[in-house]
């Protein structure tokens, strides 16, 4: 494992003392990465990566703030020159340009160093279904590294880049997050561009961060959310979730019924869950248990409903011409996609609608809402004797997201005693990014744990004081 | 024709000074509204009549704006006890309550005096494509009245009502308004609820205010639309929206390139458009030629589109159960809705999204835009000879405005040689109706058009500086 944490702040500073240079950190990390089993679908040669270390001569660790961070981008994201595979080589192109997102990242110093492997077009939350291979997770090569960003989940878990960039439709760079000890943000709709990137449900896709810590999610965050007058589902970023805000010192925040609670009998998940939420009453928290049904309707909608016509039309020319060219699982899914018709779709779209707007009488009245990320961490054995049953449990508290509109961090909070990570998801409406992103670094800052699958310590830098890595004074904990 | 002029301001005078009561007059209008022709589905007997006079008595002229006003109701809105059809005898029931919309009106004072005609299920612009007989235009009978809110336009017209209600998704709340002399108010989407409403499109249902004036559209706007906790698409009205704001000495609007304006071979039409744009100009508007391609794209998009799933939602159980209970061309319209995909719902979504970016980047450059309300107006002869395809014509000018989420108002502006009205309609982003109700106004000020088919004349109160029509000084002209 890398001996050189990098986390943002602890990376620029590195590079600020002069005791590091990209050109000697970003070879290594590649090299690192050329280890891992099934997390890359494409690493930069060095032809590839010179023109990014190039771009740095103009830049520097005082002047940038992702100055020679290096990061991940999941293969269904477009980085120039490289193929897109989406999981699928009979499908894979190479793009002329870098997905917007990319290019907002790379302008503000980030080296990419490779593309990731991922459940096929996106399409499931368990990161076996891919003909790269099943991506190992982070701490016990038996789980499930989740889905569908696999690897760009694991290979920061793995201490190989400082951040990585995931999609997030229905819970694809959440639950990931959870089964590998990361942060994951899936910002509001519309707030990171998606440009560039493969469909999986267009009106519902994300572009999704992971980092080491909230403080990271955060710089990239905002750096990354750039409105796109190309993009037709890009939002403008309102001025008050453009900068950080405060956590308060006393918040209320919603769980759901009791009777609403399931962990698929994984009982480990449901001491820690409890763990996490006794956490956030240690921090100031007050707990109220709410009604979570108009979400959890929601989330059996996705499913349920039409939007895997959406899918049917990212693919429908490799469906249509060469489905042999799709996994038998993606295949099973995604032909579904061309039976619903435009009535059951508004007729999900009215139904969507009226849930929406219990749900926003819920969110309403609290700062946040509270959830496992995961219900239950699944082996890959368990995975390959139901691969869809089983999936869809993965689903239960993220496939709602998307369709009601509103922003959500997944968080990592614990390890059960099998020394695997459990994490909890903090969610509420859209534009709200910056308000979770806070209480997020709040829940870290209190458990001091180590971050991802390395032994890299947490160390505090209160993502609300702060928005420059260069220029903070760090005090060094746990 | 009614001796009375029956504007809100005038109708509350009267009341005021005690030369009129509610009793006298409202029974001697439905009398008259007793002769007209296809006209009314449905006109309140004594009886049914009897308790909204009755809940008078606990008002007056001085605290309720609409004391006494009496108004129409488009026979797909809910009126307590009486039947709603939706122009099918066999689609009809007795609703036990009213639409929510029409009980704000009720509180304020307002009496319903009947349900009118319209074409069947809302499935039309011409107004003759009722089991009840095509509704005749209130200037010369061989016209077509519009639709399809037909009855609703007409009513008011002949001066038998002070203000009514119709229904518009992709037109039919100001094609009729244009062919009558009327003022028609499109409110944003979700600003009037559709609670008690018959769906038509239910994602795109507005219901719609027609008035003599721009000032009662405005008084009636801000009774009725109050948000609807029970309505999935209900919509806050921002505190910008509530009040009247002022028109600009000087202004700009936005016409379309010449070659998107179509008259369809109406030259009467065309000539008259140029005047009113040339009288906008005479009061203070700066005119900018632009592209309106995003917004004629979408009006096609919605006939081509899958939203006519939406309209097979709405009668199912009448096209499948009773399908010879509709007019064939209704039938021949509504019955290819079970026909598209979701495939091509969510297609037409996406093709929809780039063009309200695209409109939206035109939108911003002016304080509102103008384009003609209909290019042309057509005889009832000319629609029994083309009843499908002069239809889609007559909503080249207004079929995308729900679509692209803008509030309108159709203004009329002057008389052809022939005697007949021709108006024009004003449109802007969402939650600007007051915005367009304060141009509307400045334009009647100019044009002092005797009122519908009235000789009633237009009677200046400044929407500005008022909003409560029982306290003002009034200027009498024209």
């Amino acid at each position: 494992m890398n001996k050189i944490n990098l986390t943002i702040s602890e990376l620029n500073k590195a590079y600020t003392s002069g005791t590091l240079s990209p050109a000697v950190l970003i070879p290594e990390l590649i090299s690192q990465a050329k280890k891992q089993q099934a997390v890359w679908i494409h690493l930069l040669n060095e032809d590839e990566l010179q023109p990014y270390l190039a771009g740095l001569k103009t830049k520097s660790p005082q002047t940038h703030a992702l100055y020679g961070v290096p990061f991940a981008i999941k293969d269904n994201i477009d980085l120039a020159g490289v193929p897109t595979t989406a999981a699928c080589a009979e499908f894979s192109y190479i793009p002329e340009k870098s997905a917007f997102v990319v290019e907002q990242l790379i302008a503000a110093g980030a080296i990419p160093i490779g593309k990731t492997n991922l459940d096929q077009f996106a399409t499931g939350l368990v990161g076996t279904r891919s003909p790269y291979g099943e991506t190992p997770n982070a701490f016990n090569p038996d789980y499930i590294s989740g889905g569908s960003s696999s690897g760009s989940a694991v290979s920061l878990a793995l201490g190989t880049v400082s951040f990585s960039l995931g999609t997030d439709t229905a819970g694809s760079g959440r639950v990931p997050a959870c089964f590998n000890n990361l942060v994951g943000l899936k910002p509001s709709k519309g707030l990171l561009s998606t440009s560039g990137v493969v469909p999986a449900c267009r009106s519902l896709d994300c572009v999704s961060i992971f980092a080491l810590t909230a403080h990271d999610a955060n710089q990239v965050f905002q750096i990354a959310a750039q409105y796109d007058s190309q993009d037709s589902f890009s939002r403008s970023n309102p001025a008050a979730n453009q900068a950080p805000v405060l956590a308060k010192a006393n918040f209320t925040f919603a769980v759901p019924f009791d009777e609403q609670l399931t962990f698929f009998g994984d009982h480990a998940y449901q001491a820690e869950f409890e763990k996490a939420v006794a956490g956030l009453e240690a921090i100031g928290g007050h707990k109220k248990q709410l009604d979570f049904s108009p979400m959890l309707q929601a989330a059996k909608l996705l499913y349920e409903g039409p939007w895997v016509a959406e899918r049917y039309i990212a693919t429908q020319h490799i469906i249509e011409n060469q489905s042999q060219a799709m996994l038998d699982v993606t295949r099973t899914i995604i032909s579904s996609g061309n039976k619903p018709l435009a009535t059951d779709c508004f007729a999900a779209l009215y139904q969507l609608q009226a849930l929406k707007k219990q749900a926003d009488l819920i969110v309403e009245q609290v700062d946040f809402l509270v959830s496992p990320t995961a219900g239950r961490h699944y082996s890959r054995e368990e995975i390959r004797e139901n691969p869809i049953g089983f999936n869809s449990n993965l689903g239960y508290y993220t496939n709602f997201m998307n369709l009601l509109d509103f922003s959500a961090i997944a968080v990592p909070t614990s390890f059960t005693d099998n020394n695997m990570p459990f994490g909890i998801t903090l969610f509420g409406q859209a534009m709200q990014d910056q308000t979770l992103l806070a209480y997020a670094d709040k829940i870290m800052q209190y458990n001091q744990l180590t971050l991802g699958a390395t032994d890299w310590p947490f160390i505090t830098e209160n993502i609300n004081s702060d928005d420059n890595p260069g220029f903070i004074d760090l005090a060094v904990c746990g």
